[in-house]
């Protein structure tokens, strides 16, 4: 059995490949991480199959969905603020090749497990106080209108049986190692893992706006748990709210003051950026994680610990 | 300024046609009928322009759409059994064909208001009573499933700026004349008019089960009145779920009882149908319409009323 992780060079990629190779929670005997960047594998191991391969090519998805594919995570996508700024290119992406994968699937491997990575970003507007599973979908961002769309796609494909489709709406990710990128939400990483390297960072929201986030760990073992939950647990909809826990910037500040002291604290200074809050701002900043926690998902205890986490797994292996 | 109705030769398009030419409320210089068999204007008028085009064929859209465009009315569909039965050509027309009329529009075109006519069929699965607009989209059909995601696109192209879209969700219509379709709602209407042509007419769902109706006349009327609102108005979401009445299938019988007497009342007959049953049963049978009230839009009175005006306009135009 083949798994295939697109995607497959970025942050969220390389840990769940590594997680993958290290535990015997989803047995194959192929890892292929495909990227538009030639990706390489977090760990040497000869399962691992590494492609360079732009999802948006016609063929492509064709090429890459052979019929002994078991499990695709499809977490290739533009990001946020960069699909608000390239329509064009944020609906080939995150659209027409998330379609060309359903495609595939449904002809050349029918009963894989198509995981995708939707976003709390579908929803916007007027919103309740703590979002449920009924609450409309309202995309104040090209980002979140086109993963709106691909989750309706998922949903069709998977109730007509052409795959098995699992749609994760993943929390606000934080702290990510590594640098800045054009997610609107970079700055929720940034404010915590610039200050502790020694950096300076600059939040461009109210430390008044709540934030539902996830660690990168949590989110990587709920991506792996959705492969192997039943088909038949997730009820007339694929599409799950992950569970999150709900901070303010504000309280996310008070934890970095917390773990890394006073002076690390001093290092965040605050200047709104109207085209980033715009975005964020119309995102949830609670849901209602009842039905998430009842298929088994799992939900991080509190941002200290995150960022205690983020201290230990990302700045230590990396010298810091 | 020009108007086009997709789907022109259908019985909405003929509907509407008619109305713009007869009425004042929104003028133009030309008016397009499309669609993919010859349409014919009905009436004689030399404003009118008849085009047999396939809405699915590469550059159809942008032949049609011209920087003279106005309104779009985007009545072109396959409708909800037939759209379930063949997947693929449900998306082409459904989904594909409206991506790419909002790409020529963006284009062409940007100031133009795209009318776009979804339906109660983006809704399914577990429904409050009465359906709200925060109510989630959770379609049990194809079709249900390619008209939310138009809707989705509309959104963000009308939130970006790309063209002045506006959404319609339709009630079932009824009563249609002429013959039954592939909707899977087709039987709303066949129940009421092939009783009244002394024909009998064979029910496929429950007569418990609640329906959310508009008359034809009164879609009409909402087609113009959303090409003629301010675009502010709107708010945060071009989508508004069109008034309807809510009337069980028992009540539209004894609706058609106390217009047509106990003799065309006995034409109609109980036959399970499941497939149909499965789609009609996923439908919400109530909305709330404070919000399309408020945006000035038109409901029916009753269902006695709508029998009696297909009566005046449909019968005795067709010679019945």
């Amino acid at each position: 059995m083949k798994v295939i992780i697109t995607g497959g060079a970025g942050f969220l990629g390389q840990r769940l490949a590594a997680a993958l190779l290290q535990e015997q929670t989803l047995p194959f005997n192929e890892l292929v991480l495909a990227d538009i960047q030639q990706p390489q594998s977090p760990i040497d191991d000869p399962r691992v199959r590494c492609v360079a391969l732009d999802l948006t090519e016609a063929g492509a998805a064709n090429r890459l969905i052979t019929s002994d594919c078991g499990v695709l995570f499809h977490l290739a996508a533009i990001v946020s603020s960069h699909a608000e700024s390239d329509f064009d290119l944020g609906m080939r992406v995150n659209f027409d090749a998330t379609q060309q994968l359903l495609e595939a699937a449904r002809h050349n491997a029918p009963a894989m497990k198509f995981i995708f990575t939707s976003s709390l970003a579908v929803f916007g507007g007027a919103l309740p106080a703590v979002v449920t599973d009924q609450c409309a979908v309202q995309p104040q961002s090209s980002y979140g209108a086109q993963k709106a769309m691909s989750e309706l796609l998922i949903n069709d494909y998977a109730r007509k049986g052409y795959v098995d489709g699992r749609v994760l709406r993943l929390p606000t990710i934080s702290v990510r190692p590594g640098k800045p990128n054009k997610a609107a939400s970079s700055f929720a990483s940034g404010i915590i893992r610039e200050p502790l390297q020694g950096e300076t960072s600059v939040c461009p929201v109210s430390p008044e706006l709540a934030l539902w986030v996830s660690s990168p760990s949590t989110v990587v073992r709920n991506f792996i748990h959705a492969a192997t939950l039943p088909a038949q647990q997730f009820g007339q909809s694929r599409v799950v709210n992950l569970p999150g826990i709900s901070v303010t910037v504000a309280e996310m500040l008070a934890a970095l003051r917390a773990v890394g002291g006073e002076e690390v604290h001093a290092r965040v200074s605050f200047a709104p950026d109207e085209s980033i809050n715009r975005i964020v701002a119309s995102w949830p900043g609670k849901f209602d994680i009842q039905r998430a926690l009842g298929l088994g998902f799992n939900v991080d205890h509190d941002f200290e610990q995150i960022i205690h986490a983020f201290i230990r797994d990302d700045m230590q292996q990396a010298g810091n």
